[in-house]
């Protein structure tokens, strides 16, 4: 059963994928876009649709208390503890139909396989559609793989929606009991290990001209805000060389922020996103400027040198200027590393599909992340025109799908134990 | 009389000023600041008080057409062309006290001492104080000079101000003919050259460490709104080397903007003082920068080359970067050059009262800018506290104001014809 999807079959795979990612994208709170959300009646249409498929897959399937929508195809022996595959099926406003769907549609193509070929494996397989990744609704993140982990904070249940609904009160009115979170977390027994397909998200893989690459790690990101502050001044009055001009500043750390980060390579990315100047008059010298600084990378150690190195630069640039610089962090997750031995095993199913197999970072968070404090993870990507994503324009290719399938099922076969010694695989991950 | 006033008197002149400054800077809309617009009941008790003032210095006075209080101190041959001094009465919202009524009063303090001493000149000297220079109310500028020009453009009786009230009927109201505007227009024959005093609103004579200067030029003007288009990416997933990043190459010229700025010396400054970036997101990379540019200088020529250089390095920041680059003018404003004749009596003058005389360029605009178009125009500039102007701090010391009034007057004794010989003075600036 280690042999590749036949092509034929796995095009015919991607096409059903193709059309179910259509089909999904109708479950939306707006007519004419895709706006699917954390405990919105949609998200219970996409729940049942799915169990629909995986029950067609030959699966068993539940919902837990979470809203995460599972599915478990037996193991050889049955308990045996499961490879986890899954993805989300929540979104963005506005957002892309393949950005997490494409994920869960593609592994339960990986357990239909298995299941007409009557194929158990040492693992059972279990599938997630996680019912909230994005955030989208109550400002926070990745809600469905947390229930998993069991790493739901206390104050969860009390954050609100923009119509000041509560998580818990959502929760009731889709009949989910908010005092039983805690029984969606799984035993760290239960799952071997994690593996997701979901789209690249950025122009990597176009770039190279390969439908799919091989996840090392998803980065860590630090945000801040940042402040020049220097003096406003008539822009007809005041000499060049008398200037304390807080913009003409902030753009020599720009340039040095683009250049510095570039020079830095180890997938190392740095990003201003807002920028604003006060007073803001086409006639007045900016006395102030705020500016944000997005910092990510696939490593911990040097992202935080980058970091460093930018701030130092920025305090050099105000000082050379006689203006001042201040900063602030609001926001920084650490990296996090895919697990070397499902590496491996993606590597290997990736290059039997393609004939090499691309190692990238993930800019973009993932499930994967939450999960990683439990159980290793591992994750392939699947090339996205232009790498566009949380638009409507966001698109993926059938033979790229069909080639996601094909490489995703090896993955999951390569990662699967030949025999129960699977039972002790290391949780190298665990945080 | 080519003596310079005696400092003693000149330091009880400068109280005086000083202390008719503050009394002007109480005819104000709004309680506890200074803003006093064109056709204002303030604007009109401002002429009132001035119209006193100018009585007591042994002029004769009469309010024209437009609402400028103009005075007139007879020649020692009556209907001698006049000396035409002046600064302007409104203020911008929440001004300095000043902006404008320091070049009126110091004026005054001129032919009151002349008056005391029975002195008259070859040439008439006049005083006006322009009922507009800021354009505060209407959004049209040196609404008074125009008017004495008679360059008041046929559609400027129909501008409004943010009630929807018309020039024409603020004029009304206020007992003013609109249908006798052109008759504000003084003949060319009847003037023979103008002097103003005012603050620099610069900081360059601070730097100097000196109260006065003179002014060789008022400069000229570009404003462009200008934009790079690029493309919006993810933050974390678009590799540094594949960007479009449009703030990045903003950064890029706005350093450019300000190193080739100062390496081209001459009085030009160039100022961003707006910027935008769309979609403005933290943690995604602007696809669109909107910014404006501001440029001036004291000649029109290396102006109009530094901008060319500018926007020729914008084009090319983009090309290099993928990316498009667009500018729009949407203000020009030649400069103007203060006559030759006029500024060496200035700086003869100037020196005299602090053993020398810096030439430096206005970048704010000024009411010689419209008078120019008819007739010679020279300017001495006083130096205010950190270059602050248009803000309630706007600050002078009343001894550089002595200096001041002791310079002005010596300005106008030495601009004044020995003889009549002054008729026939060359109109260098008319345009």
């Amino acid at each position: 059963m280690h042999n590749l999807i036949p092509h034929a079959m796995a095009a015919s795979a991607a096409q059903r994928v193709m059309q179910r990612c259509d089909h999904l994208a109708s479950f939306s709170e707006t007519e004419g876009e895709l706006t699917r959300v954390y405990l919105s009646e949609q998200h219970f249409q996409a729940n049942r649709q799915v169990q629909q498929w995986m029950e067609e897959a030959g699966m068993s399937v539940w919902q837990d208390e979470v809203g995460n929508i599972c599915g478990r195809y037996e193991a050889a022996t049955e308990g045996a503890p499961a490879i986890l595959l899954g993805s989300h099926l929540d979104s963005v406003r506005n957002a892309g139909r393949y950005d997490g769907p494409l994920g869960v549609l593609t592994a339960i193509e990986v357990v239909s396989w298995l299941h007409q070929h009557h194929h158990r494996l040492a693992n059972a397989i279990e599938i997630v559609g996680f019912a909230d990744e994005e955030g989208t609704r109550f400002g926070i993140t990745l809600l469905g793989s947390k229930g998993i982990t069991g790493q739901w904070p206390d104050d969860w249940l009390e954050k609100t929606d923009h119509r000041s609904i509560s998580v818990r009160d959502a929760m009731i009115a889709q009949s989910l009991n908010p005092l039983m979170v805690h029984q969606a977390a799984r035993s760290p027994e239960s799952i071997a290990a994690y593996l997701e397909l979901h789209i690249e998200q950025g122009p990597c893989l176009e770039a190279a001209d390969l439908p799919l690459g091989v996840v090392t790690a998803i980065n860590g990101a630090h945000r801040l805000n940042c402040q020049f502050i220097g003096l406003a001044g008539h822009a007809g009055t005041v000499p060049m060389s008398q200037r304390q001009d807080a913009l003409a500043a902030a753009a020599h750390w720009m340039v040095a922020i683009e250049k510095e980060t570039a020079a830095a390579g180890g997938g190392l990315v740095a990003t201003v996103g807002q920028i604003s100047c006060s007073p803001g008059a086409v006639n007045v010298i900016p006395g102030s400027v705020a500016l944000s600084l997005d910092i990510r990378g696939p490593e911990d150690g040097p992202l935080r040198d980058l970091l460093a190195q930018l701030l130092a630069k920025a305090e050099q640039i105000a000082a050379e200027r006689g203006i001042t610089f201040n900063a602030e962090e609001f926001y920084h997750i650490p990296a996090t590393a895919c697990d070397k031995r499902l590496r491996d095993a993606c590597t290997q199913a990736v290059t039997a599909v393609q004939g090499s197999a691309p190692q990238l970072s993930s800019g973009a968070g993932h499930d994967a992340i939450a999960i990683a404090a439990k159980w290793p993870v591992g994750m392939i990507f699947v090339r996205c025109e232009k790498g566009i994503s949380h638009h409507p324009a966001e698109a993926v290719t059938a033979s790229d799908v069909a080639a996601g399938i094909q490489a995703f099922t090896q993955a999951v076969q390569l990662t699967a134990a030949p025999d129960t010694e699977i039972k002790s695989y290391a949780l190298s991950q665990a945080v």
